[in-house]
């Protein structure tokens, strides 16, 4: 290990380009931490002429990413490029196969393929790293892998993705409608014009998926996240969950159960004044249940160039001190299967409402419904009368099981006395 | 590295047993992540036959802790005795000058002599730990020294005192007094015979006094840090606190300004629904400033058995891995000397409390004294009237110089119509 790491970087957008200023502006206190110099020796990327402030009189051009893992001068290829085949993935498996190291941003690759790539890294004796796929700027992969290892961990709960979270809290502070913000966050170039991966809940399954795995030791299970976007959230719902002193927010949510391991993507209330509820704007946020080391919560910002570049940073670093451990925390031949909770075993007390029409008897027929099913009210909000119109009926269950709720549900949306679907959101502890 | 991890443990109370049960429980999966296994082979502790559930069968047992340096068949020297001096400091440089690793969670040796033990360690080819040492249940000290690398430290702030936050917030929810809830948390556990390492602000000088080294590469200069306690917080500033929108915490900060490097531990007001107000009883937290990787922040439990022995533990397994880096993040002979920001420099704003007789021409002599030492008022409260009688004038100020304050307070307490001590408390950036 003497000697510089030798750096391949493949991807030079704004994370590519963070990484490179960050290991130029910092080069001395980077290699005091490492042991050694860490350089960037070899680059890809789409356009070589673009002008990013980096010189690149030391550093070789490759046309083709691929070439970077077979290149004599690079230990360690940083990816970022994205997306879960193709480039991506060839490069990350033939890197590892040549045995350099692997810094990646790649959730969707990982979350789709961690354990083979786990194995891949192990076999050839290379580092897979990357901090930087969940949350950039809050170490929490280090954090699991490496830190909150004593006790075992028995539930992980994020808001992990900051377009999701900044509409919620804009939602909340302007009452608009999701739509509209969802516009202006675009406008704003806080969510993508097709924004179905942030707000559809895929992005924070990849990560949760990770999580997950990091969490509990078993094989990433992408498949096994049960996933509800917010795009049906309304400002009516985020008020209410106020007057029943709750904020609603994005959450991936992990838990260990007795029948296996739950994963949820879902719009969700979490009780007001505390620290997931707290979390405002685009910030990233994940707290943990760390048995006798007691419950812990990191928040950070989530995206963007310093965050992630920052993380990558933070691996390249442990790469070049070879201070490094297997992918998932344990060896990837000794992950434990996904042994997913059955759906039927899902429970949670939860948050409905009801747009109903305001007639005798509706009460009856909604509460009869839920009583047919052993779904229980812990408190109700009506108000404000309209005789013949739609008013909402608003209610928090105790406990119950989630296929007897959506069976009630299915039961009163039925009755022609309620006007559009019922609304069901779960209510997540902080 | 093949071959176990051979540990020796110093010191058998409620935290050495918990390290102690937890090797055995987690055997397993700890030396997946260490990449071999991890065995305490000897312990040193004031009374061998107290009963802690802990197998001795296969451990060498040592009157004198000092041994455990001496010790072929020990490669690591776990220290959980505490004490800045004697048997604690001999046993951790002895250890270390025979090449042996050190973990260890005592924050007064380190504050005091770091970065000689730094340099011994480094000398030595040994590594030297303390995750244990600040806040056992949040990885702040792996977070700075291998997480937040990339941009930079501009300022860390920190509730390190669980003692002084539970007396805080039970001060602020009961509205008793400092003495009648001290009692409380003494009768509790919460708090020790004799408090005054606690609520005097000594510990918490001796975390911030680490973490300032940690984020500033700095040598570690307890001697350089302006501390004042919370024994003289009453639960009127608390209120008044809300009143303003702030809450009131005992904060360690340290920043680096154009002067150097300021250290404080002081009760401070943090604006409120903010993450380091919203920390609630008992718990510990750290937020930093990290440039362009964002502020982040950390909550979890700072101490007690499980919080501290889980850092001991993931402090043992990067031992194990051989994975670990300079103490506090660059070599001990690259550490910079403190250049303490000079106290004449000092700026922030206050909020203050007058104790006034109600007569006429009050407050135009304290805004006059106020006005002479360019100390401007931001907003106000003076409440009820009580002609003739003492009268509370709450204000908070304008960015002021610390010693113009302190000397518009001294020439303000002279008055006669001022009945007690003037009370000043810092604002702090959330």
């Amino acid at each position: 290990m003497s000697g510089e790491l030798r750096v391949g970087l493949a991807g030079l957008g704004t994370v590519g380009a963070g990484v490179a200023q960050v290991l130029s502006d910092h080069a001395r206190s980077l290699s005091w931490r490492a042991g050694r110099a860490i350089a960037i020796t070899a680059i890809s990327a789409r356009d070589k002429t673009k002008e990013r402030g980096i010189d690149f009189a030391r550093i070789s051009f490759e046309k083709d990413a691929l070439a970077l893992a077979e290149r004599k001068d690079v230990d360690a290829v940083v990816e970022l490029i994205g997306g879960e085949e193709g480039i991506a993935r060839a490069l990350v498996e033939q890197s590892l196969r040549a045995g350099k190291h692997v810094v990646t941003a790649n959730k969707a690759l990982l979350a789709r393929h961690g354990a083979g790539l786990a194995e891949l890294a192990e076999r050839h004796g290379a580092a897979l790293k990357f901090e930087a796929a969940i949350c950039g700027g809050i170490p929490i992969v280090k954090a699991l892998r490496e830190s909150l290892i004593g006790y075992g961990i028995s539930a992980v709960r994020g808001i992990l993705n900051g377009t999701c979270n900044f509409i919620l809290t804009q939602m909340e502070a302007t009452r608009r409608s999701f739509a509209e913000v969802l516009a202006e966050a675009q406008r704003l170039g806080y969510a993508e014009a097709d924004p179905t991966l942030d707000i559809g809940g895929g992005d924070t399954a990849h990560k949760l998926t990770l999580l997950t795995s990091l969490a509990f030791g078993t094989v990433p299970d992408l498949e096994g996240v049960a996933m509800t976007g917010i795009d049906k959230v309304t400002p009516a719902d985020i008020a209410f969950a106020g007057e029943f002193g709750y904020r609603l927010k994005l959450l991936g949510v992990a838990r260990r159960t007795a029948n296996g391991i739950e994963q949820l993507v879902h719009p969700a209330m979490v009780r007001a004044r505390t620290p997931l509820a707290d979390v405002e704007s685009s910030f990233n946020a994940v707290s943990a249940d760390a048995g006798e080391a007691g419950p812990f919560f990191f928040q950070g910002r989530g995206a963007g160039r310093g965050p992630t570049a920052s993380a990558v940073v933070a691996d390249l670093v442990d790469v070049a001190r070879g201070a490094f451990g297997p992918a998932f925390g344990r060896p990837a031949t000794e992950l434990a299967p996904a042994r997913r909770e059955p759906p039927d075993a899902r429970k949670s007390a939860y948050y409905l409402r009801f747009q109903a029409l305001d007639v005798p008897g509706v009460m009856a027929e909604i509460s009869r419904h839920l009583a047919n099913e052993l779904v229980s009210i812990e408190s109700m909000i009506q108000r404000g009368r309209a005789p013949g119109e739609a008013v909402a009926i608003v209610m928090i269950t105790h406990e119950a099981q989630h296929v007897a709720v959506v069976r009630a549900l299915k039961a009163i949306a039925a009755s022609d006395k309620i006007v559009e679907a019922p609304c069901m959101i779960a209510m997540e502890a902080a």
